[in-house]
């Protein structure tokens, strides 16, 4: 396993850990001052600054992608699933001209809140069914443009109005029907938050190996957790065994950054500054 | 299926669903003129009014009971393992006076939250093997004891501070390992909010069969869900397609109660006899 404790070449910055402090322009010039070398922004924030300025800025300031989030919400009533499919190919589009590794796949819950406006259902199966249709449908474009895409499980407790693909075992499951040769077109992000308390964890990361594992992200469960979405932990602070998870990803062949990822009341109000330091300490401590 | 719209025979009510409103006595009381035939008590109420007296209570008034709860909380330091034993094994005790049909466990999850004052641990593979062996002491006594242990997995959300058992095939493979002979000693619960999300829900009920599962607890989930304990829904109000999952409990063999138990600040706020009323309404139409 590589150690961490010494420096931070493997820490990138998700957009969102800084995303109430400022701009994307401003997330760059913070991270290149403070020589993190990686982050992956948000579609956003890239629309807030401009695709093209956002390319510039990322080159200028010679800052890697580890991914672009998100493309996803793919669960659609008849009326609206051209428009998510388009949606998402602009996604696509977006994530080459960025550079990014990868795509990230968030892949929507059920349809009247993954694209709002559709009619309410209470079909989980048919929304996953759904999800796998529509990946493999922006598969054929991605594979076109050479960009993986990484699909995302979420926390059972986001099943309904975000994701409703809730552990590694069932993204994998898509993988594997959809990219039998594991050609490196499409794999999945382990996000410690949304997957440490599943038992299959350590063998399903066996099971990914190098070819499927696109991205790590790292932050912590608290105890108690206030809200559903934003009150997620700086590593260190909750109760995940970070190490121990970083260490199956490796022993399975992961060699990427460690992305800090953290939806948080809390640490939004904080200036980036702080909150990128403090990161970049329990880079080195905790994950 | 049975037709549960012309009358509320198969309904119970878990006593926590009206808890503030008023203590053990009223909330039978109350069940037995509404004509509501089953309740679920909790310790904490049946030790508020005395075990005699709850025990007299329920008899005179002719209810039946379809759960005790709860045992549990099993994770333990060192310090604190027996007295989690005692306490399981007074409960245990309780159930039988009570002549409940089932001792409802809720296992618990790191050991500081289980069982306060236990070291802080993140070792959760550590917690599931301890509920394992707890589970295991107790259900000598409840053989002894003729009272089936309901082992009742929680939703992952809780995993760390109340049950680190949170799929039903996972705890279907302790029963498997505990009770091999399917001896009716050792069971589960499943509760529509906890496992609506599970993709392996409808084939691990299969699994299970009659003889496994015990009892069947119902709300809903609501989006947005403000709390991580305390924002359940009434049955029809959120997303879970409840009918289905008493499909598949019934084709698998099941045929006791419908056993409402919603946690919810919201219904807190209410009359004992209103939420009452429309748990009877709701059972007719959205269970």
């Amino acid at each position: 396993m590589r150690d961490f404790s010494g420096d931070h070449r493997w820490l990138a910055v998700n957009g969102i850990t800084v995303d109430r402090q400022g701009d994307l322009l401003a997330i760059v010039e913070a991270c290149a001052r403070l020589g993190i070398a990686a982050i992956c922004p948000w579609r956003h924030q890239v629309a807030a600054v401009g695709l093209a300025r956002a390319v510039r800025a990322i080159e200028n300031a010679d800052l890697a992608l580890s991914g672009y989030c998100r493309a996803g919400m793919m669960v659609a009533d008849a009326d609206h699933r051209q428009e998510a499919r388009d949606d998402n190919r602009r996604a696509l589009d977006e994530a080459v001209a960025l550079k990014a590794p990868c795509l990230v796949i968030v892949p929507g819950g059920l349809p009247q809140y993954s694209r709002p406006g559709s009619l309410p259902s209470k079909d989980l199966a048919a929304a996953r069914a759904m999800v796998e249709e529509e990946v493999g449908a922006l598969l054929e474009h991605a594979r076109a443009a050479a960009m993986p895409l990484a699909l995302e499980p979420l926390h059972p407790m986001l099943a309904a109005d975000r994701g409703c693909v809730n552990s590694l075992g069932q993204a994998l499951d898509i993988c594997d029907r959809l990219d039998r040769g594991r050609t490196g077109a499409l794999g999945v992000v382990v996000d410690v938050y949304h997957c440490w308390w599943d038992p299959a964890l350590e063998s399903q990361i066996d099971r990914a190996g190098a070819a499927r594992l696109l991205a790590f992200h790292v932050s912590d469960w608290l105890v108690p957790t206030n809200h559903l979405l934003n009150d997620r932990g700086m590593m260190g602070d909750g109760v995940i065994d970070i190490p121990a998870i970083r260490g199956w990803m490796e022993r399975a062949g992961y060699a990427g950054h460690a992305e800090v990822e953290i939806f948080s009341e809390n640490w939004w109000r904080h200036p980036m500054e702080d909150v990128l330091r403090v990161s970049m300490e329990r880079h080195r401590s905790a994950v």
